[in-house]
């Protein structure tokens, strides 16, 4: 597909919709006002229409007719099954990912219990592209822990879009207990080599935590055959599971028996109706859960990955390179006059389905954008803006307009009356 | 109160009913179903009306219309307005109560937080009537520090109705950092002293944790007027909030500078959006989040608050007490004689919202009732048959009639085709 001559006319874009396999998708979701350009899917996906009618039948008749009994109907079982379902969307067998709090508080699960197998290893290695609450968390982890581990963050050679791998390969030791990385990095949406750096990381014996949160439902993630012991991640970006739809986190069935949680509360417990006084974790995965997950959020989002299973992610991933390539080809030929440049790598391979442009009027391009020009893309500091595109409802007419909104802000100086003030968006 | 002369005819607990001023709240919850006798509001409280119109306005309108917008209309600050709300619910000033996580993952954050405070005392204390999953928690916290920390579970001695106050007097010492309780327990309803029990903790220089999950919205708390330091609690029982709504957690205003969560993520950070690469901690109770919350759970459960603050605590507790004193006096005069004995504590002043039977058969007699009596208890090991009454919603016929159909399912043997299998219900 890289074959593809692209041009800058509306009349090509309407070609790349018509040629479209998974343009019917778009009627899977609810969307309400056909001008609004809506590219932030890579933060807060759209609603799909199966999500809103769960949603109601959740609160009407499960929770409103059935009380308590719920529990005994698809409520209990949700963790497990859900996460079963994200496991066909990221190359896991059944009974190793499990629905469970959030993206962060997983991360801190697994990096204990991670580091609790490796005791004599003090090395965790990651780097200055991660999401910064991963970097948090691994920081309190070390604190809480008191043991001298050390955090190796290995930075980027230009200007923050690609990590530096050579860096990252001399960073892994026999020192070394763990890697954690973001599998698509937030701000460039640089993709990491997930199978590569796996084995990196296990022929200096250490272990994998991937945080998938900004490629799980755009990119294809083979876990299983990665050989991935570990990862994370989160349902309301790319699976549209809604505002702060409950994480993921998936163990390796080789490590399952062997590592346990240190938040063991009684949902991670071996038999927890008998309430019994002492914690016995429960087999498998289901030892990382603690307490009693949001259902109403939980099963609003499990509707939403039926479309996504349906349309399968090489179809996905196939129409998510044409969208961006699409997107830096009409960047390149009318945003670069204007000082933006691309803030993602060029090579499709290594690019996950959002394209960052930055300009050093970033900020305030950003709220033009929103508050007069009906599209929303996001701001990520210090002059990123992200154009995230969801195969399953982003059109090659909505890029085109996208590019030419851009494009009318900063030839009209539509953004210069907006004053710099911080959003607060996720 | 305690001077009314109970008896046991329908036409009293009709009488109870038209002087009950709480009467007209029953109106605001969906109740599609009459007949159905749902006495298990002490573990998922019933739908309001409010809530169900919210739930649909979330999804409809917030997150279908107003996508990534909703966070900054009214999504991003809802967890410290919702914990406002609580605290108003629960005698707190503004700016100590979040919603946050789970109950258990804010008993883990905040164990550790209030250890690390109190470096050298290593005795927790707490009691074997204590919900297990705090247990659970806090042999976790101990086994993740490493540190020689004793966990002292004071027993009962009274068949686990009533905690040994002696004892639990006798095991706070000078190196006791922590004492941590179920202000209501979940199997009897024994209600605890709050201001006696911190007041001695406090004596001995320990902190106290006060878990609040069985008492909040259906007991007066105040927690800033009895000093309480720390506290957790859960919204889904009688705070209606739905299945597995998030939970709260309260940070003294006099701690909230000296502690920090061993959970750092991105919400408990100073400035999230500056997305810097080292944790700060947020001012005061915020820093005790870490990652995003579930906003349809945590919403919908917002709107359910509101007819608890309208009716008052007061009030609330006033109908409390009579609807278990009612329980009490039938179940003496009628269940008594047929096996079943009093699984809570006989004085009001002692007891929460929920009244406990016990009966060899509790197992079986349970199933009978929901299967076969359009009755709603739950069960807990080893033969509690636990009625929660909800103030707002349960009405005194409720209490007859159940009482009646109890009667019935053991003089008519109705339990008895039942095998003994355990259920799965929180």
């Amino acid at each position: 597909m890289t074959e593809i001559q692209f041009d800058t006319s509306l009349a090509f874009a309407r070609e790349l919709d018509s040629k479209d396999k998974l343009a019917s998708y778009r009627e899977r979701f609810v969307i309400s006002d056909p001008d609004l350009l809506y590219f932030d899917g890579n933060s807060l996906g759209r609603l799909t229409k199966a999500s809103l009618e769960r949603a109601r039948h959740v609160v009407e008749k499960e929770w409103g007719k059935g009380l308590i009994r719920g529990w005994n109907q698809g409520w209990w079982d949700a963790t497990s099954r859900v996460g079963d379902k994200i496991g066909l969307l990221s190359g896991a067998a059944a009974g190793q990912v499990m629905v469970s709090d959030t993206t962060s508080i997983n991360l801190f699960k697994l990096t204990l219990a991670a580091l609790a197998l490796l005791p004599d290893k003090k090395r965790i290695v990651t780097d200055t592209l991660n999401f910064p609450s991963d970097l948090y968390i691994l920081q309190g982890c070390v604190q809480l822990l008191g043991r001298g581990h050390e955090i190796v963050r290995i930075g980027s050679r230009d200007g923050d879009i690609t990590p530096d791998l050579d860096a990252l390969e001399k960073a892994l030791d026999s020192d070394t207990a763990l890697v954690t990385l973001s599998h698509v990095v937030f701000k460039s949406g640089y993709l990491y080599d997930m199978d590569a750096i796996t084995e990196m990381a296990h022929r200096r014996s250490a272990l994998v935590i991937w945080d998938l949160s900004h490629s799980v439902g755009a990119v294809p993630i083979e876990l299983d055959k990665s050989n991935v012991d570990l990862a994370i991640g989160c349902t309301y970006k790319y699976l549209n599971g809604g505002p702060g739809a409950p994480a993921f986190l998936y163990v390796n069935r080789s490590l399952q028996d062997r590592i346990t949680s240190p938040i063991q509360g009684w949902w991670g417990q071996d038999n927890p109706f008998a309430f019994e006084l002492d914690y016995v974790p429960a087999p498998g995965v289901q030892r990382f859960q603690a307490g009693t997950q949001p259902m109403l959020s939980l099963l609003t989002m499990e509707a939403a990955l039926d479309p996504l299973l349906e349309a399968g992610l090489d179809a996905i991933r196939a129409k998510s390179i044409l969208l961006t390539e699409y997107a830096c080809h009409l960047a390149d030929a009318l945003l670069t006059p204007l000082g933006f440049t691309l803030g993602s790598p060029r090579d499709p391979a290594r690019r996950g389905s959002h394209v960052s442009l930055r300009h050093e009027e970033g900020y305030r391009i950003n709220r033009a954008l929103i508050d007069e020009m009906s599209l929303i893309p996001d701001f990520r500091e210090p002059d990123n803006i992200r154009l995230g595109f969801a195969p399953l409802y982003t059109t090659f007419s909505e890029v085109w307009e996208g590019v030419d909104r851009i494009r009318r802000v900063v030839t009209e100086k539509r953004y210069e009356h907006f004053t710099i003030q911080k959003l607060k968006v996720t």
